[in-house]
């Protein structure tokens, strides 16, 4: 069986603590926009327990999961488990987070979809009382 | 360092020979198209000498290379040799091809953008001479 570093990609730049809490997340473009295939890829480290605040995206988002166990949570909605593999679609403008398990760091590809319709729209923290009971 | 199995996805259905030489690849649709994200992901897996015919994407496409030695090259351009963690960004219209080395298994994302304007158009295969020539 063939391994090798999950780490394809530079760890990046650590993330703002404005749109990142628990945790220090690490952001590395891939991909930056453009204005002909419309979309911007990032592969973000969440270390253990980092999880971003709730946000939206006006044009969607895809994400890939390649290391690690994380969640995804949409509002009103119970908690996903992620894990390496799998794939999430975060329609337009559903207010959501994602991040790191408690005791896992967590790796995923963000694809930014639709970008002439903007990227991000940032909300408040995921507070560590919604953390914890998920 | 943490190490892991390079699929991350199963490997998926064989090609077709229409349009796909040299041997077989695999494709894996990690994320089905849709009319909200207009995105379609698939996961292509070359045997060593396998390449896609020319073609072209009305909407682009990006790939995200994850394992294994290839080649991209576009019409008129010389080839362009690719690793693990490279990214090629194909603009709408752009004849080209990709597929592996003679020598090595090769592994990339496939990331269809703005599909409501189409996801690919296939042209003549990829000549032994062409591939030989790179």
């Amino acid at each position: 069986m063939e391994t090798f570093n999950s780490n394809i990609f530079p760890k990046g730049e650590k993330a703002s603590s404005d749109y990142f809490s628990g945790g220090i997340a690490w952001v590395q473009i891939v991909k930056p926009n453009d204005s002909e295939l419309n979309c911007q890829i990032g592969n973000v480290t969440f270390e253990p327990g980092c999880r971003n605040n709730w946000h939206s995206h006006s044009g969607g988002q895809i994400l890939i999961v390649t290391s690690g166990t994380g969640f995804y949570q949409e509002k009103g909605k119970p908690a996903q488990v992620l894990h390496s593999g799998d794939v999430v679609n975060i329609l337009p403008h559903v207010i959501h987070w994602h991040g790191a398990a408690p005791d896992s760091e967590f790796t995923h590809l963000a694809i930014n979809t639709n970008t002439q319709n903007g990227i991000v729209e940032w909300l408040e923290p995921v507070t560590d009382e919604e953390y914890k009971n998920l």
